[in-house]
């Protein structure tokens, strides 16, 4: 039976965190390590200048936790260090109260500690719920659940290859409603972010990054657009970064030349 | 002229920035804008639950400079949402005081700061100096900064595609011992991190994230191998981080079927 930890990044009390610990339950042995508090957009941390605390917790379900006050990517890492003592085959991290497409991938918490995973040699699944239109208290995780269940047994039965992870996301629609999953590329988001400038009560400014929820390109294939059109988009990523296409570009700068 | 940003991830007044936009100033308009502490290892932030603070403060030269409570990443997003208010033309990050080499990219807030300007349809280029084995204090930042020099120059001369960044890396050697510029691809880190377990003075533990220095695998034509023989690693790095050559494997597991 495969060993599971599932960490997340909108911290261990989260019910995202919840739906996926139970939903994993159903296929292998289950740790969740997982931050004691929201770490959205915070990026793929290895927090080195300070030392990291580990307390016990219990998940609402009355199954017990760990919670640090690292980042989700030090969570995977703690784990990988040796905090816990059995092996770990899989790190599944989610699911999110908000979809991470195109460009979100390299600020998000949730799909970073599944980019630590990849780095440790373990596959690595992140898993969101696109809730973009419906902040509603009570977001039902269970479809997501479900489909990160399907998608996590798929990753044990075939394998991962090296240095590739998941970036699941899932739409926020009924189970019936859901017209099914694809396997997609990442696509491009569009921000709207805006400069909030305000004044505190000393006079002194402060500067919020505001502006509205951000969109994307609603492509064939992509991430988002796939996504837009009611199904699961799982897009394989890689840790590998490097423009390949750029590099003859490069070459022809002349810098290697002298 | 050309107006530059220059930032990094070592804070304000670490010596490598004051090189940078000392070089950078050969070149075109610069300003600064920088974290008012160190950032190693922060990874590609958004900060979005609390406000960012400006100051204004003078660099080691004299010159002015704008320091932020934010991240790297922060501060290109601060620039760009208009609290520099004249259009910036080119984003550069550095001189970081160490080695930003293979899966490094993703942690670095070096190279994250670049990736952001990318995100902005900037270019963006991070500069690191290999120092790994040269802790002395006094570190001689001059080639590197002449060699950043040399490589914006080029960007600004013929462009970057759009989505790429560049991450340049110097060794940390005379400038007449650098043997010459190489353009390369991501290579691969090896990291050595152990868990350091302590106990507070009051009993409880806490823990570091200890261990020794990374090393890499010095592969022909990857930065790590590029940069161990003395030539500087210039790689072109994308945000579209998708594992192609994973999506038809992915196809053929069956999960679009139903």
């Amino acid at each position: 039976m495969k060993h599971i930890l599932v960490t997340n990044d909108d911290g261990v009390t989260a019910p995202g965190l919840l739906a996926l610990a139970q939903a994993m339950r159903q296929i292998g042995r289950v740790s969740v390590l997982a931050p004691d508090h929201n770490w959205s957009a915070s990026g793929h941390v290895k927090t080195l200048h300070r030392p990291l605390r580990v307390k016990e917790v219990l998940l609402a379900d009355g199954t017990p936790a760990l919670a640090s006050d690292g980042a989700p990517s030090d969570c995977v890492a703690l784990a990988m260090l040796g905090l816990l003592q059995e092996k770990i085959d899989l790190v599944v991290s989610g699911i999110n109260s908000n979809a991470n497409l195109g460009h979100d991938v390299t600020y998000s918490g949730t799909v970073t500690a599944a980019m630590e995973a990849a780095i440790w040699g373990l596959p690595g699944v992140a898993v969101s719920l696109d809730m973009s239109e419906n902040h509603a208290p009570g977001l039902d995780f269970t479809p997501a659940a479900q489909l990160a269940g399907r998608v996590v047994g798929a990753v044990i039965e075939h394998g991962l290859p090296k240095n590739v992870l998941l970036n699941v996301n899932v739409p926020y629609l009924p189970a019936d409603q859901i017209r099914g999953l694809r396997i997609t590329r990442q696509g491009l988001r569009v921000y709207h972010d805006a400069l909030d400038a305000r004044k505190d009560p000393r006079g002194r400014p402060y500067y919020w990054i505001g502006g509205d929820f951000p969109t994307g390109v609603a492509e064939d294939g992509a991430d988002f657009g796939t996504l837009a059109e009611g199904y699961v988009s799982i897009t394989p990523l890689q840790l590998d970064l490097t423009a390949y296409k750029t590099i003859e570009v490069l070459k022809d700068w002349g810098l290697e030349l002298g």
